[in-house]
């Protein structure tokens, strides 16, 4: 792979990948593919309801044969403590540039499928996951309390970027993943606004530089991530 | 739909979807999707062991927006029992054409993942599959214990057939499914034999000559699925 | 044992064998005995709730010394695909033969318990299981939405049938159906209507003729138990 | 019922209930009805392994139409306390007339399945289960150990007394567990010494006085089961 | 230890032990530290709804090392059927004391988390859960409905006896309960009526004479613990 | 309260406070009190056995009363997400620090049971916790591969911070963490790099600036805290 450090591995996305629900979304960078679906239901859970306010929530899942050696389902009742972390990650980033109230009180959401895995599947879900989440609101703009009053502010993406070998990096795939001594997620709005920073040393630990070149690689690759999520959703961009 | 009732539905199927298993096939008849990867572990079951034979095994699952209402993940420990069927269904149905002594001591696991549902995802699992676990085969086929001995006997595929306002119907969708009287899954070889049949009335019975007739016209399908696979895999077909 | 191969095995039955539910047969067939409970509960599941329907459910469990050697109990949220599908085909088998309008908005749940299993206890429970059927249909005549109008359209009973040795054979128990290449269990109604076919090769498939040899033997074995269920009735025979 | 508070309710036992297990008991007390069925294992639980030592468990279950309401199945992975409580105490009283160095490395598992219940089914689970347990130790008599060291050192029984409209009682069915103040379960070998005093009052408290009568009534009840468990073992008796 | 075998060991308590709980106690018996603490939740269990009357619940919980080697947290779905025993007991303990009419429609939760474990943490539980039962229901008596009907009727306390070593022993700690052969749990009132006695042989036997002898001692700690409670309540002993 | 924005609450921490474990921590910062105890494992998990190297874990448990209202036990197979985050975060933070290949083949586990919770339960964990590990880690000092070559590199704490009213805040209350619009983690080496950092906006976003502030907020905090640590183990300070 001749990928330099500081470029993003290349992108695709296919729209209205499935029929079944209003927002559907293949999303795929370098070898990591994500089906990102996003559906509507008219209730919020028991704890919102009557508050006047919906809800954003998100399911993530790898397909036993998105990675080798096969991977076991999480069927027996123990969703384990990564998938559970991750898609409570998806759902506050996705929540971040929401307005709930303008959503009105109605359940979005969405589902992360991940169909083949090379590292980046978190931030692959945000990303992809924000375009269903906007095909999904756009299905229902009319029936929103006050039509006029967009229920997003923002637009919001996810990149992952590491020391390898001693060397800041965008964008790991797995084998970058699993090399790196430093780990950190980074999720921005369009904007150019923090969302979430989740930085680990993986049995190592950084400096106040490494953080600084760290935040700046990531900053670049979200900027390039929000003009294609603008692209592929053409007129149907909100802001 | 114009489709007549004793045809099937347009059938396209993608090899090599995924890089991540040896056998990896996206299977589509109208409207349904289904994913299907086989992967190969070098060790079987406990109950197996040290038996010289191999074995086959097969997973279903919905995701859960290939419906729509969304169906809601089987991540708490209570796999229902329609996916438990299914499952069992689509195994033995493999296993039926196969050698499992010439396998050798491995577990082959074929995953079927629905992408979209419009009936008949258990039919399009098997028939799908079949396609996977070829692949599967060809990979290990130099790591056999005699590489000379395939451990396929015959192709397998299955087709639902059923009684829809009162006339024996082929590859029933959805729609037809749920209006159907009687609803009947047949598994068939390449060669003609039967492997499965499971016919039942929904708060309905039937006659004798109605068994003759559905039975009739799955033969039929059968036959074309069976052409559809031998295309599909062109050179990798075994026989 | 010098049954020949289109011979039933001897049956007994004891009605009344509890008072704790108003229906409750001991059917024994051979070595095999399953005690069939039948109870009435005054409501509907949820999602019928207010269809002015009943409902008939079935539930299947072998006891942990039905069997040698010792069968763990399913106490731990894992009940095997086995019971799952042997418990929805004995409650698809007795709705079949229901009008659960006319049985007016209530539950009634079919329990079978193997106190000893010698093969055919999943056709033993549907056969047993209707006696106790019609004793809690009769129990509750009068509570009726229309005490004319009897909740059961006819009878159904059902026989296991099977190639053994290559030889047609009606009534495997343990030891046949552990031989056999084919196995077919057949549900079919006192008027000679089919409800359930499923034949399955184990590992082995079967032609046209073997199918047309085993419904005809399977026809015969459910007359004679038919006849078992109107006498073991008498005046409580509802047809 | 014009039984005295001082007598026990009539029993009536079978042996050799069913041929699958080497120990299988219908033991019958009143309207109580337990099959208590013994089965061996040649191996003990793992913490016991290779201590020269064997092991006695109990398993306690109620049938769901032993009772009315129906009780529903414990399947779901949530055994309930009161199950639990049951079943550790049948299996400490019968280690408690256990030699289990002379058992050898082996469990002996004792099955209590309620056909019928109306009150008293832990104490015949322990009466009956002893019965059982005796079968299946004579079963394996010429592979002990040492076959001439029998492994029971005596037998055991168990009653309930209790006090009932400020009456100290006998041997309780439903009714009067039900309206009893305190309630006492007791445990007592063939020789008169005590296995297990559980003594509880239901919101009520007991005084000395009331203790002693209660152990008087018990003492008498036990000495009557102890003869009739001799009886029905006749010349299987060990002591 | 030269602790006599009629003596208790030395008891602390501190009340007031978390600002989070009405009633929260550290109780402190030997080198066995419980925190129990006493919560009021407005409403009844379900099955409890609209009759008027209250409800006593007791949890019972092990720190992971409170024990050594460090005991497996319940986590799994699994409560053991030691922890389902105790907790039981506790609750009933309490509850046989108590007025639960003159506690109204609500529900005391008392639960009982044990820091350190020398022996006796059940016994420890009822007698510290006891004080904090009194805190939680003095800090509810103007809500009561009737504030002059205090919903406890007298104190209760729990102890541990056995013969160690052939000597009827009080207030057993690990070791010596690991070395008895019989060990036995009384429950008592403050006014000397029993709640509870639950004696056991562990795979051994006792007379009435030992009997005897274990109650006295018994009877003798719990006069003692009584005077504990009282002296710890000072001013808000109730009675 | 008058703590200013950039003050730590007051720290107490008793060392030793229970014998069961060889570490064993009260850590408190105002009002809020963890049990931090490290025990000891003589094996590592099985994917990590023969390998050379130990291991560190930590579980994370609020107990039920340590909030207000109650919680409920996660006993019932569902540990909740936030439990899940957490407890792996205290794990990577402490093996940040250690060389688990000094530390030889054993399992160190840290339980962090939360008595009372008033905000930075997890900074309390991981900085109470830190303690516990030094006195596990100097318990068994004799005993590892190389005694000269201490397990652990450096020291490690943690703090929270966040933007309250608009205004950056360090070591959040409860109050403040449920008023704060970002709410940041920082965990830290005493030699001053950085572990982790998760920085959230809730349903919010931050700016470059926003992190700057904050980070230098959470650096004082933990300088003060690495003190207060190396007080606390004054001659077991192994640094």
């Amino acid at each position: 792979m001749t990928r330099r450090a500081n470029e993003l591995r290349p992108i695709k996305v296919k729209r209205r990948y499935t029929r079944t629900s209003p927002g559907s979304v293949l999303y795929q960078s370098g070898n990591t593919t994500v089906l990102c679906t996003a559906s509507v239901q008219p209730d919020v859970p028991p704890w919102l309801a009557g508050k006047g306010k919906g809800w954003i929530t998100a399911e993530y899942n790898m397909l036993p044969n998105s990675t080798s050696p096969r991977k076991r389902r999480e069927r027996d009742g123990k969703v384990d403590g990564r998938t559970t972390e991750i898609q409570r990650l998806i759902a506050r980033s996705l929540r971040a540039v929401a307005d709930l109230v303008a959503l009105g009180e109605r359940l979005i959401t969405v589902d992360c499928d991940v169909i083949e895995a090379d590292g980046g599947t978190r931030t692959a879900s945000i990303t992809g996951g924000f375009i269903a989440l906007v095909e999904a609101m756009n299905s229902i703009q009319k029936e929103l309390p006050d039509p006029a009053k967009y229920p997003l502010l923002d637009s919001v993406a996810a990149i992952s970027v590491g020391i390898v070998n001693g060397k800041p990096t965008l964008d790991l795939d797995y084998e970058q993943d699993y090399a790196a001594t430093v780990d950190m997620n980074v999720v921005m709005t369009g904007g150019g606004r923090f969302v979430e920073i989740q930085g680990t040393g993986e049995e190592a630990t950084f400096s106040d530089e490494d953080l600084d070149a760290l935040l700046k690689l990531a900053r670049r690759g979200i900027k390039d991530l929000t003009a294609t999520q603008k692209d592929t959703l053409g007129k149907q961009w909100p802001f």
